[in-house]
């Protein structure tokens, strides 16, 4: 009775609605460790970032795709990858990923990882295309802007007519303010004056951008565009106090920006995923995911899916992969997305509590045809 | 070896500790749709409220109470409703329910609801009378005193007693504070000075009862009565701030009143019922449910459930469909709870961790014994 | 497939890596059930601590052990234990809990409970001795030396001596300063002037010491001495604050300590579990146990558990029972444990999502060879 479930998920060409590009490069031991973290730095001697539910579900599920045994050794595992080169394991891990669609924001590191353009390559077959479309994150034109040479006074100019450039061809904004600050953020626009005199203060100082002022101006610059506008929420990399990247912290935000129609995007969330599903549901204009969670989590991963599909409506789920780097975890991502749908879908199917139309029909709007109608993807 | 857990679970008549009355006339497309969802506002274009475990429940199991097959379409859902007429549907919900005492909360909307006496004449068969109390709304009595004309030193006296009157028949109290400011609120009482100040701003300026002190101040006057006092808790509806809805906020308030005897009963508490379910086994004065949460969660009330009954001690867990408007929701409220409770405790009278005669006393004390106990309802 | 897990972690020599004595003395029915609660006060009338999980685990996991039936009733249980005496009980339990090694916290009660050659005398039999290492709390030690005489010029190098001293037989240090302030304590080390000022008021006032001040400095001269650091979080007796031990409170302090490689060992956890695993996922010297809720969740521990190893590398978590006071807790800590542990990986296994050779690795570190790591026990 669940087979068409399976079926149907196995099937879907997924819309990984916020992802990062895959390795450029070649990975050595540390760097392939690293990238399967979000810690800043190596394991304690005498133990391994790779000992860990993401560590094994690269061994179990990503081996195969290298024509090795599941659960294979490290070691055997990296010998094999280096053997096939960064290319061919990029093609395989990304074709069998079965993503059609990556949504690539391209704000982090960009120089060591592939572009939309070269996702939408790589992912493609004679038979399947990939395409690929730009998320594009607001912090990082702030510092191009500044690192291009810009003075208080004419930040706010320079920034705005960077954005519209940047964002002409870009289905989505990102922030990173949970990050940069927290989401515990003023929800009011600051004031001109206040920009300039924050601009200018950050111009001098130099390095990240980290102001809560101008974190706020870009949110507000950002909505203007219209286009929906992704956060940073909950669990990431060390830069991170977690108690102040709960969603729920953003509700003056939420309320203050309704009337302008931009749906808001609220990724990752673990570990406050109910808190972004209960937003989900509460706010027309807000929707989450919990991808990344869903990576780390590995065989874990179908209980923070299930946990996000409690009071969220379906029609504000999206799927994403959160990859960066490794593509092995762009594969993980949609594949334990599916695993996971496929046995909580099939068990409320088997049970008799849903029926085997309407499982078939939420998964493809989780996979795929939320993030077709909110980012408007069939009208590009 | 569960099936006499299956059974004496099927077989309880419930006490819904916190409910409201079903709505008095028929419901619209929009007016159902409504009614299952705590948003505001009409979902976005292209999607639906009842794309949602609460809607795919409504479909799985009030349908057949209705005379449909599972699942049925919303149209011809909506129709066979129109068709039978609302007297009809609320007869038939109610009576399938099993819930045999009702505790109506009467302070939200209570024009468009039924009232306690309807309630227990609709639920009540020739064989299974019903019964309903009434749980009084502090910020609705006081929201009527201000209606009814008096000034700022006389708002204390002319609340003081609407309150007596209002309570003489009632078995609980019930405050909304977490939707009106949150639970971090002061747990000292106001004196009479503040008070008198805070009355004489909000009947100036009038509105909804929105004052922490006002707030606070009911509180105390609530305390005194010696009923019961029920708090919303966690998730509800959008004018609520969710991280100041979190229990532990009030842990202070708690401990100031501890003396007073008066149990503290937290309602829904979703998604910090580990949270409230901590503070039941720390307080002897604080008890917990997680209605609303259950019929939200649809196939997945389990889950939540399972959750509320890890460090609560069971005396301290009670049963609450807090159904509101649409009848299929005391229904769902009280079928969800029952499948919960069937599957958590007949699959560990299984594995052999709890003994079959535990779990049917546990089961009989969270459905119905402990509000009998703290309501004192066996004494009226 | 999964019985070489299964049989693996049955046979478990384990680390308890944050325990305390067991009762020296016999327990009556009402001590019985206050060892069983966390709660300081009495269940309300009609009611029993001991109808919760906890209570139906010991009634089903400890009856056994003592020679009688499963989910015994609990009078007969207690006549048991009568009867046996002390000694019997304490030694049954121990043994059968399988621990080879426990660190015992002993600033708590102390001279209600065994000390550590007690317990490990206790605990050995012929053919499989056991052992015991100290924990420090450090609270304990700064009311040993104000109950000692010192005014507030001394305290700090009283303090420090009294440190050396006790801190020279010890594997670790504790802190409860969740309990005494919260973990939203100020990150930085409090200046000598601070501390001679606080030190003269708290010397003055007397009573436990709350002071912030105080509680930072002793935090401060503790991780001096290289020890691992030992910190509640989360979940306690009814001092604590809930939302105030979320250990993502105290972030700014493990950024600020990073540098000492000192390990930082967030003890319980619940509910704040999956953030304490994102800490230990994030900083390579933070580690986390979920001890303490496995005795309270009984038939939900396998949950909690599972919850613990989502993110957090499989090096960063390790096994506690928390006991105190009855030898129940010792042996149920442990019992649930291996049941979580065994059910959790063999279900991996099973699915094919680990290898059985990971699983029997993973719980031989999380049971032991993580802590015999992090404390060096293998070394003294």
């Amino acid at each position: 009775m669940t087979e068409p479930v399976a079926a149907a998920v196995d099937s879907l060409r997924l819309v990984d609605h916020h992802v990062h590009g895959a390795a450029s490069g070649g990975l050595d031991a540390a760097g392939f460790a690293a990238g399967l973290s979000e810690s800043s730095w190596p394991a304690p001697a005498g133990t391994s970032h790779l000992d860990s539910q993401i560590g094994f579900a690269v061994r179990r599920w990503c081996a195969p795709v290298l024509d090795l045994p599941p659960h294979v050794d490290v070691p055997d595992y990296l010998e094999r990858r280096r053997v096939l080169g960064p290319a061919e394991v990029t093609r395989r891990f990304l074709t069998a990923s079965g993503i059609g669609c990556f949504l690539v924001e391209t704000g982090y590191r960009a120089d060591e990882i592939l572009g939309p353009a070269e996702m939408a390559s790589a992912a493609s077959t004679p038979t399947e295309p990939a395409s690929a479309e730009e998320v594009v994150r607001l912090e990082s034109v702030a510092e191009d802007v500044a690192a291009a040479g810009t003075d208080a006074s004419g930040f706010a100019a320079a920034f705005a007519a960077a954005l519209d450039e940047r964002a002409r061809g870009a289905v989505g904004l990102k922030s990173v303010i949970a990050y940069r600050y927290g989401l515990d953020f003023d929800p009011e626009p600051p004031d001109p004056g206040e920009v300039r005199r924050a601009a200018g203060q950050w111009l001098r100082a130099g390095g990240r951008l980290t102001d809560p002022v101008l974190l706020r101006h870009l949110l507000w610059v950002g909505v203007e565009r219209g286009l929906p506008l992704q956060f940073h929420v909950g669990y990431g990399d060390t830069d991170l106090t977690l108690h102040r990247s709960d969603p729920s912290l953003m509700t003056g935000f939420l309320r203050r920006v309704q009337d302008r129609q931009v749906p808001i995007m609220l990724l990752h969330c673990y570990p406050y995923h109910r808190t972004a599903a209960y937003l989900a549901a509460a706010f027309p204009h807000v929707y989450l995911d919990v991808g990344l969670a869903i990576n780390y989590a590995g065989s874990r991963s179908a209980a923070v899916v299930a946990e996000s599909l409690e009071v969220a409506p379906f029609a504000k789920v999206l799927f994403s992969s959160d990859a960066w780097g490794p593509p092995e975890l762009h594969h993980l991502g949609a594949l334990l997305w599916r695993r996971a749908m496929t046995e909580l879908l099939g068990a409320w199917v088997s049970s008799g509590d849903w029926s085997s139309a309407d499982a078939v029909r939420v998964a493809a709007m989780v996979g795929a045809g939320n993030a077709r109608r909110v980012y408007a993807l069939g009208e590009r």
